[in-house]
């Protein structure tokens, strides 16, 4: 059993026609979900939102064991999206579910999964990288953060050609930090709500070779401290110090 | 495999009437873990520390079978702790033991689990709080972080006792903060190097009762933002806003 705090619909769930009003008619796992998970009764309301489009309360009309009607109106935005491109050097399957799913309810909305020397090449054969498998756990961090907006999940398996050819563009006009400890590394800046690329290592850190190729495209390097902190537990508390007004 | 950025060892490890160096031969789950998970050949050197001691390196200067020959050196404090206490509904097992870890390694020092109407029955049960398996995730939590000292768990079964009978004595002199979206929350502080209690509640959050009993004793009610994130994603954002320099 997990919390849903919105139901996520698909817009081809959405009556074609009506605009920010309608009676939908839900069944299966959707509507199981709202009668034993939710235990909604008549006249409760539930939080919902369509796929990259508004969110809004809908109110449980009907609740049969076939189907459940909702009187649903879209009228709110989803929150705002972080200005923030994450790289991310893969980190191992069980983790990368969880950190996907994270970085979503964070409102991150551009992800690369990037290769580097400590990522194990068994890695890039999990399953947990297929499509299917990231649209799942992008759609529960929505879920979990009542978000909408489903962030673009990019993947590099070579980590010069990405360097080289591609971040060049993905950086430009950006503020570039690369979370390292080096004994130049700077404190991590807060609160500057600009466009920003952020690279995150892998568990025992990026080599000095990829460092110094990052900082030739125009990275800082920057620190949170002396503690050595999990992909997991890094990743909000940059996304904090770095955007949280 | 798990990467271990410092080898926690128990003060009778360390062997008796030496000051800060020595030679340690270590066997068994210690040994094995520096030649097949640290890969270390001999000169090589390993990051150690004492438990609610001082750290330091350590070179390999013999790596066979049986064991594993360190010249230690213990010169360098841990890093500094957290002046947090944090509350925090007893989340479930499988989260309460990643979150043991996360809050470790993040430098917080006394962590008292708590109840709360949303937190189910059935949580209470679990191994997982055994004082012994606590003790091993607060040790992953130290070795990742390259800490020593020791968090407290403190387990309080019940809420109303502990908010009245107990709460008051710790929170004295502090400032009080439950994480919880309410329409006049105010926004997270930001760097205030204080002595800080902060209340995280469970999936669903806190219930109005809960809540007025933590405002009645002090308590001012903070919020992230509109995104609800879950326990192990909103405690390392609440304590990167809190104290991170």
């Amino acid at each position: 059993m997990r919390a849903m705090n919105l139901l996520l619909l698909d817009p081809q769930e959405w009556p074609a026609g009506t605009a920010d009003r309608a009676l939908l008619r839900l069944t299966g796992r959707r509507a199981d979900h709202i009668r034993t998970v939710l235990k909604a009764a008549p006249g409760d309301s539930v939080r919902i939102g369509v796929l990259d489009g508004l969110t809004g309360l809908a109110r449980v009309e009907d609740l049969s064991a076939q189907e459940v009607v909702l009187d649903a109106v879209l009228d709110t935005p989803p929150p705002p999206p972080l200005p923030l491109t994450l790289l991310l050097a893969l980190p191992r399957p069980k983790v990368l579910r969880r950190v996907l799913q994270a970085a979503t309810s964070l409102g991150i909305k551009q992800i690369h999964l990037i290769n580097s020397f400590r990522v194990e090449k068994s890695y890039w054969q999990t399953p947990f990288l297929q499509p299917d498998s990231i649209h799942q756990q992008l759609r529960l961090g929505l879920e979990q953060a009542r978000d909408t907006i489903l962030p673009q999940v990019h993947i590099h398996t070579r980590f010069k050609p990405f360097v080289e050819d591609e971040l060049p563009a993905l950086a430009m006009g950006k503020r570039c930090l690369v979370a390292h400890p080096l004994p130049e590394s700077q404190s991590c800046p807060a609160t500057l709500n600009e466009q920003t690329v952020l690279a995150v290592g892998p568990e025992g850190g990026f080599i000095p070779y990829e460092v110094e190729k990052l900082q030739q495209t125009g990275f800082t390097a920057v620190t949170l401290g002396p503690r050595i902190l999990k992909v997991e537990t890094a990743i909000p508390a940059l996304v904090a110090r770095l955007f949280f007004p």
